[in-house]
């Protein structure tokens, strides 16, 4: 099932129940009809205090009644949880991050959310330090954009955390996530470069153990593959999404016997370390050696030869993840899977 | 008095008390001197438990004979606070933010804690949820990279957390501070553009509200004063460190009657829009108008003409905070107030 759901994306659910969201009765509404106090009904919603069998019982027959789902944060502030969301990014000196961070507290500011930003690339061991933060500071939500994090996503979620993942979805475990559609990018980069008459086209991909990683080099095979153009392992190498590896990636393809004409970089970090190795070895960009890369950093326009690049719309997804939590706050955790799929875009410049 | 801290800067104190830091004896050194629990000795720092007069009087005695002052942040954590500290910065989509971030949190890792970054940038009236955030969730320290929030670091410090201003000092609160020496940036530049020949030079300022947009502009003047050339009114346009804020104030300087030959501009990012605006407009950098920044983000070096700039190092930045903050730890809030200078240095490329 396919619904839009902004300018900047569709959803799609994983299950038929779709209800709209933000409809809200108000507590003062269930406490009037079950007559009973407003107080009763927080106890009734948090579990917090106990409550007589029998005022339970009509009053949660009236909020369904009232078709009442009560406010996930407004019950965290009474509950005296937090009004705060982590985000846990990859790597924070990657422009992509401060983007899309940006994007999320756009949402949740106007929700009177605060978000903290936490930075995974300090070090490897850091994921568990911030779920313990998350859980220990009972935070109202988390938006993680690493990758790997199955065990860690499964004890926020035993703590009754909303997540939203970004990039990845979690098969085994109710998590909404926002994603561009990795394997398309892939494809959208070759089918470009082909028709730029390229015919052996190499790729500097992402870590394998991400997500974007993987579908980004299986949407190059499966378009080489359509194409009738070579994707063997001499024109496969691996990067760790930073400028540097691009480089390093780089120079090893163009050690090989028959040299690439064309190089898809899964990111653009990796692109301009790439286009900067590429200029060192005075070879010409596009002439020589076109490159593409994907997000559209603002350092892509500013390089010359101005990276090409398809464009992954960071803010956008940062707001789309608000959007999620905010929908989960509303529906509790026990809701229907939400998958946000934002649009990326090729945009042509001068290195391809 | 000038004392040499680290590599990359020099500690000023404000006070004639310097003692060395970092020497810590240990609790149970104390606890065995005294002839009582460690626990006993902890309740003595924290004075969260009661101890009796003789006990309390016979610890303190030891802890001054052995020169033992408390870990601030062990002690944070005994007394139920927590292991984290918050950033504050003006504009995480500004380069200088996240590797300074990254600066912090590799100082601070060392020692076990935590780096949250929130984002002055999504409003104006942030600046006063995050201290309530910071003192509601008993962070250790914060580091505040933003201007004109002297009230604010009074509501902190009531509250017995340790703040680091990034950028300014507070004169009337025992802050400590880091900063780069922004009169001198300010001179530094006329000067490198005076050597190059230019005789009519502009200043694209930052906000004035700011400390570093003052001095800076205070420094390009004294300069000007100094070789003199003029440096009135028709010379100078003020931004707010944004790229837009710095290609608007370009096209402003260039509509005047007679046009300066170069531009000094008080961060990167405002450099980079003058860049793009005079290259619009077709005018040769640097021949017809040379550019000078200030920071040396990543983008300095990717645009074309690459710019020419005063590097103010962020990550390290980020590291003198963070050891300022521990040393706090150590002495508590009441020692002598430290100033780090971190060093600038002029990067010679291709726009002027």
């Amino acid at each position: 099932m396919v619904v839009d759901l902004n300018r900047f994306g569709r959803e799609v659910t994983s299950a038929s129940d779709s209800r709209p969201v933000g409809r809200s009765m108000t507590i003062s509404a269930v406490a009037a009809a079950a007559r009973v106090s407003k107080t009763t009904v927080s106890h009734v919603i948090s579990g917090n205090r106990p409550v007589s069998a029998a005022t339970r019982k009509r009053v949660q027959r009236v909020m369904d009644e009232l078709d009442f789902r009560p406010n996930y944060f407004a019950q965290s502030l009474n509950s005296r949880r937090s009004h705060s969301v982590a985000l846990l990014a990859q790597d924070i000196t990657n422009p992509f991050y401060p983007a899309l961070a940006r994007g999320l507290q756009t949402t949740l500011a106007k929700a009177g959310q605060v978000v903290m930003l936490f930075d995974a690339g300090a070090g490897s061991k850091f994921t568990r330090t911030f779920v313990d933060e998350v859980i220990q500071r009972r935070l109202d939500g988390v938006v993680v954009a690493v990758s790997q994090v199955d065990e860690e996503i499964a004890r926020l979620n035993g703590a009754g955390i909303a997540v939203v993942a970004v990039g990845f979805g979690v098969s085994d475990q109710p998590i909404d996530w926002v994603s561009a559609d990795d394997v398309q990018i892939g494809r959208d980069a070759v089918r470009e470069l082909r028709s730029r008459g390229h015919g052996r086209i190499a790729t500097i991909t992402g870590p394998q153990d991400s997500e974007p990683g993987r579908s980004r080099l299986a949407g190059f095979r499966s378009a080489c593959d359509e194409l009738g153009l070579p994707s063997g392992s001499e024109l496969v190498e691996s990067g760790n999404w930073t400028r540097d590896s691009g480089a390093v990636a780089l120079r090893r393809l163009l050690q090989r016997p028959e040299r690439p004409t064309a190089v898809f970089c899964a990111n653009d970090l990796m692109a301009i370390g790439a286009l900067h190795a590429a200029l060192e070895m005075e070879l010409d960009v596009p002439a020589k050696l076109a490159i593409v890369g994907v997000d559209d950093i603002d350092a892509a326009s500013l390089v010359r030869p101005a990276l090409s690049t398809l464009r992954v719309p960071a803010e956008e997804i940062g707001k789309a993840a608000g959007e999620l939590l905010l929908t989960r706050g509303h529906e509790g955790l026990d809701g229907p899977r939400r998958h946000v799929l934002v649009q990326h875009a090729f945009i042509s410049r001068q290195s391809a």
